[in-house]
């Protein structure tokens, strides 16, 4: 929509986060059947590739990923609009009643479970969760500041929180997020705007020596820098998360590493597509809840609506829900 | 000597690697008596501010690296030429006969170890191979590639070897380097001058999604950049280590790190002083070997022999011993 990622074939029907319910299965298919609730995987994994054989990594062979072909496995699209080719968006395209998805590309999930919550699953959830959870592995007793407090970094405290932080710092220009930063876990909130100094200034002081982890949900690289020089120059670790514009760089003399720091990032919170049905159950079992990430839900028709919404951010936990089946 | 680093106060005795004998102690002096083989530490330990008692940071408060002040801990300086103060470099200032350090900055180490070889664990052997073993946790059977082949970049080899890597490439722009390289435990050497491609894709070629470890041992951005990008997208580990110009910048787009990857650097090989007398006795019992790395002994009033010959390269090992003590 914005043209900040590369490679993108147009036109295509956007949207990679949702939950649904088979409609029909192709031939061969074993892992679904019609009925089965489902969460679509906008990264796959076949399971047979180097990639999904390493522990470490959660990027598919078979993803569409980077490559943004816009066409199933097969090499065909099953979208067309007055006879003209549309293009499918990382194998999900959700923005859509029905859409069509490559068996590796969904991951069945609890017969019970809320579809208009556990959508948020699919992607925002899981990202900020598992930035903290897995990827920043944050510890026990340790202080964290979080950048960007939109439904992704929400979720982000949320992972801070469970992974037992005893300071988590939320940081946003728009104070108006504060009041649900807090409601999901944020031990105190700033905004940048209010000092002189730079932000990352302002942690080190609050913070003693800086973070252990800081958390960077913005796509800003400007931002991101913020997040890395916030943290303990002599230990800490920064998790990049936020989508930045294809051409933007990040820009630092390497001694603010040396010293001892981690910088590192991670697509859909380094979680594998067998993480996504344990966390729907996770949810189901109340060890985290979703209802502080939801402020609207929408019908399809107006998508448009919850965009302005999401982008003015006059929604306040600015994770919305659009669903077919109001 | 070559004004890369910033802030530095001269004139000034520099070094900060060595091994040496006490020959008297101040008054309170608990930790060392005269006669003890010891080991100089440019990264002390107090053990009681916040960073010493950080298990994940080796650099004490009470360091000088980065502040400069060229003094001791009671801020004075001990050395004088003609009556004019000289400064200390990290309250080592090992390029001399008879050096003063402060309680916090010296490890006492084994009775029997030879000073000619244990010099190398106060800094380039312990920086090289710690960056392997405690900074990249470099894991059995993984592929790492390990870019400049000086002293420190062997001791990285060493320290990938000793962790297990099934496959070490070296990379030098000095092929003459490949020799000493594969004798410690390089499976195979790389020139980037051979190639015409990048020499990150060159590595990717070789190894099918990139190594799983880049280690970096050269102090250029260029270097650090092709390091980073030549680990594998969805899982790699970089660490830079060399000792960039202090205006130099690492200028990338973060989605380099976003599919997955992780950059980070420390100083010492992430050792702490404790580390330092552990490494000696694990070298007095053949856990690992210098001699790999010393191809030249020459006195201290030859230093300015010995650099040249180090930054020529003729030294294909490139770790100089000056000992004043031959």
């Amino acid at each position: 929509m914005s043209g900040s990622v590369d490679n993108i074939k147009y036109p295509l029907i956007l949207g990679h986060e949702g939950a649904g319910i088979v409609e029909s299965v192709g031939e061969g298919v074993k892992k679904v059947k019609p009925g089965d609730k489902v969460i679509p995987l906008s990264l796959p994994q076949c399971g047979k590739c180097l990639l999904c054989l390493n522990p470490k990594s959660n990027i598919c062979e078979k993803s569409d990923f980077g490559k943004y072909s816009g066409l199933m496995l097969d090499n065909t699209s099953r979208f067309t609009c007055k006879g003209k080719l549309i293009y499918h968006f990382v194998r999900t395209s959700t923005f859509t009643e029905y859409t069509v998805l490559d068996e590796i590309s969904v991951a069945k999930i609890d017969d019970n479970a809320p579809l208009d919550k556990v959508c948020l699953i699919s992607c925002g959830f899981s990202t900020g969760y598992g930035s903290a959870v897995k990827i920043a592995k944050v510890e026990p007793g340790s202080t964290c500041a979080v950048f960007g407090l939109g439904g992704v970094g929400l979720s982000g405290i949320i992972g801070c929180k469970a992974a037992g932080a005893s300071r988590i710092i939320g940081v946003d220009t728009n104070s108006k997020k504060f009041t649900a930063a807090k409601n999901v876990g944020a031990t105190e909130c700033i905004n940048p705007n209010d000092y002189k100094e730079p932000v990352h200034e302002v942690l080190t002081k609050m913070t003693g020596l800086g973070t252990d982890y800081s958390l960077e949900f913005v796509g800003d690289t400007n931002v991101m820098l913020s997040a890395l020089l916030s943290t303990n120059f002599a230990s800490g670790t920064t998790v990049i998360v936020g989508l930045a514009h294809y051409t933007a760089k990040m820009n630092f003399n390497p001694m603010v590493l040396l010293t001892g720091r981690t910088l590192k990032g991670g697509l859909l919170g380094g979680c594998k597509s067998k993480d996504i049905p344990k966390l729907v159950s996770d949810l189901m079992a109340k060890k985290f809840d979703l209802d502080g990430l939801i402020t609207h839900k929408m019908p399809l028709a107006k998508i448009n609506e919850a965009y302005d919404v999401l982008t003015k951010g006059e929604s306040l936990r600015t994770i919305l829900m659009m669903s077919s089946c109001e």
